[in-house]
């Protein structure tokens, strides 16, 4: 299951078995010139079937779009051992319904994902990262807004992380330095740009940085020189979980918030938590997407209570997701009902027993258990139900 | 059913209802340093929904992507009279299926789409477009090729046009004139970029320029020296439909086939008709999708029968689509089976039974009325079916 079936080097298309691990298709595809569209720390070990059961976001997808306009089609197996083939290689079909959508997500509880049409983008040669510290989170959206009007169409990623989150990882990862030593920042941002022109792409980034400079929205910033500073930036905003993990017991949160409001919830719960445990927030500030992290040293039954249903309620409130790219998989199919009305869960509950009337793909997951009334997961489905 | 509801400024996030024409928001957006991400000559009166319920492509789709990468939410009325609203305005949720994107394309056949959450990109500042001739369409590949090493980022559109389209829209109006008048080429592509910076994009077009012309794939080439020549070189391409319609008959496909093979249907068929119609073919070379017109003097049974099935069969034995971003509508309904499996039009047909059992939504439409076997219209829906 990890074979690649074809690749199609005048358009950058790509066919190959779910189990092939991202990571060893973007370096298939780096001897091409072409790059997979998404990208982020787990790309080592995670498959792409995988990545597209659960609509996997990551550091790029401001750039490159989500895995809903990039997968031409998909091979699936449904729970009746039917084979669903849509493994198409255009760029556009609008013969009927796209069903292979429904399939993008779903976490393997409607089929299972067994191979993948993708679509991936030229591999451009220039690839730049800055590191920037702020004092202000207002001053983090001030300059997401100039990186958009002076970076472009060159802006590859936009990455944010709390002073909190940084300690976090330099205390817990070997070899990794605070950029900018000289003084200490509320707010970091990592700006990635990607482009056919290094030149080019220098003058915009050096533009950008006098920009923000005279603005006075960035405090400090420093562009890596090579690749092992490239990389060394990259790891500080990428080590941060695995820091966590080293650092006790951590509760993880992935929301989607609207971007003015996207760090209250990090102030509010601090407060609420006090001295129980650090609250740090980081993630992909240009997508609207936080992970919302509580480190403590150990699981507490009081400190969770604090935690939830609070967090829940709070990005309800706010007009938020509870699971922003994630997925909802066991733990979390309960909240559903924190972001979607209990019409859609019902419909989504139809379209589960349309599939899998037995339920034996995935089951407990995504849906919550309550959405299957008395004797309805056997039911035939009908439109009066 | 044509107001703006919001829009979000920093993120360029745009909620309107489902009846707003697709210019109308554009100018909208362009006060605000924002574009819609999809443009094609019919923008003056189509309108959003509609875009969204035919899943309109067009000419930015190879460099801002589909609809389904772009529209963050909806509103919709299902046959039963619920309103599903899904009108978020994020850009990531994963909590359970995405339920909108089996409305988009769906032709308005499972639920009428009222509102519409879209993001929208930003509007960069400099735009260019070149008119290229190509003595070969295996010319018009390798310039795809080097447009996106040599442009790659700032690529917008890239568009062909054979010589007897060119004929044909330059025929039928007024104050049109051929950009390389010296000399008769066979192909022309249209060439656009945007970027935010005008330098860098010329520094970059005239590099591209360069290229094409010492390895000769492009014969000759003209730049647009300004917003005039820049509209008219587009009218040559966006007037071909009007043109088309003023000479007579004509018999429109739009077919998605790969690139490689594109342009054989073009040549076929004219061997096929030889003098009792003219073919031409154009499109948006970059997706694959090859619009392919037959011009008569008038409708006639004979020409027909020349044509289908064979256009169908022809696309379908080159695992192309019948149908790359018109839609299937009513007289391309029964069409479906060149493209989609008999097991993949049930599964749709079940989706049609699931949300409107009566069949009262645009009905004929999309899928063919022998998918709809007896009785089955208003037969429950299982999985065992």
């Amino acid at each position: 299951m990890d074979n690649i079936i074809s690749f199609d080097e005048g358009n950058g298309i790509l066919v190959c078995e779910a189990g092939c691990i991202l990571e060893k298709l973007d370096s298939f595809l780096a001897e091409k010139g072409y790059m997979m569209p998404l990208d982020f720390g787990a790309k080592g070990s995670c498959q792409i079937g995988g990545n597209i059961s659960t609509n996997a976001g990551g550091i790029h997808l401001l750039r490159y779009g989500s895995l809903r306009a990039n997968i031409l089609g998909l091979e699936i197996v449904l729970a009746n051992g039917q084979v669903i083939d849509s493994l198409r290689s255009l760029r556009k079909d609008n013969t009927g319904y796209d069903m292979k959508q429904i399939f993008i997500g779903a976490e393997g509880t409607l089929g299972v994902v067994t191979k993948v049409s993708i679509l991936t983008p030229a591999r451009l040669s220039s690839r730049n990262v800055v590191f920037l510290g702020c004092k202000y989170f207002t001053d983090c959206q001030r300059a997401l807004k100039e990186a958009r009007s002076n970076l472009g169409e060159i802006l590859s990623a936009f990455e944010f992380l709390d002073r909190k989150a940084l300690d976090m990882v330099l205390s817990h990862s070997d070899g990794l330095r605070d950029p900018l030593p000289d003084s200490k920042h509320s707010f970091y941002l990592l700006v990635e740009t990607t482009g056919s022109c290094f030149n080019h792409d220098r003058e915009k980034l050096d533009n950008f940085l006098e920009i923000c400079m005279d603005k006075g929205v960035v405090a400090d910033g420093v562009v890596a020189q090579d690749n092992q500073q490239f990389r060394s930036f990259w790891q500080l905003r990428e080590g941060i979980t695995e820091a966590l993990s080293k650092a006790g017991a951590v509760y993880k949160y992935d929301l989607s918030i609207p971007v003015p409001y996207m760090y209250n919830i990090v102030e509010n719960l601090q407060h609420r938590l006090g001295d129980l445990a650090v609250v740090m927030g980081y993630g992909h500030l240009g997508d609207g997407n936080l992970h919302l992290n509580i480190s403590a040293p150990r699981y507490d039954s009081k400190i969770f209570s604090l935690i939830e249903p609070f967090v829940y309620e709070w990005t309800a409130s706010h007009k938020g997701s509870v699971s922003a790219e994630h997925g909802l998989g066991f733990m979390k199919a309960d909240a559903i009902y924190y972001s979607k009305s209990p019409e859609m869960v019902q419909w989504m509950t139809r379209f589960k027993q349309m599939f899998d009337c037995n339920g034996i793909l995935n089951p407990y997951k995504v849906l919550p258990g309550s959405s299957f009334k008395e004797g309805s997961r056997y039911r035939n489905v009908s439109n009066s139900s």
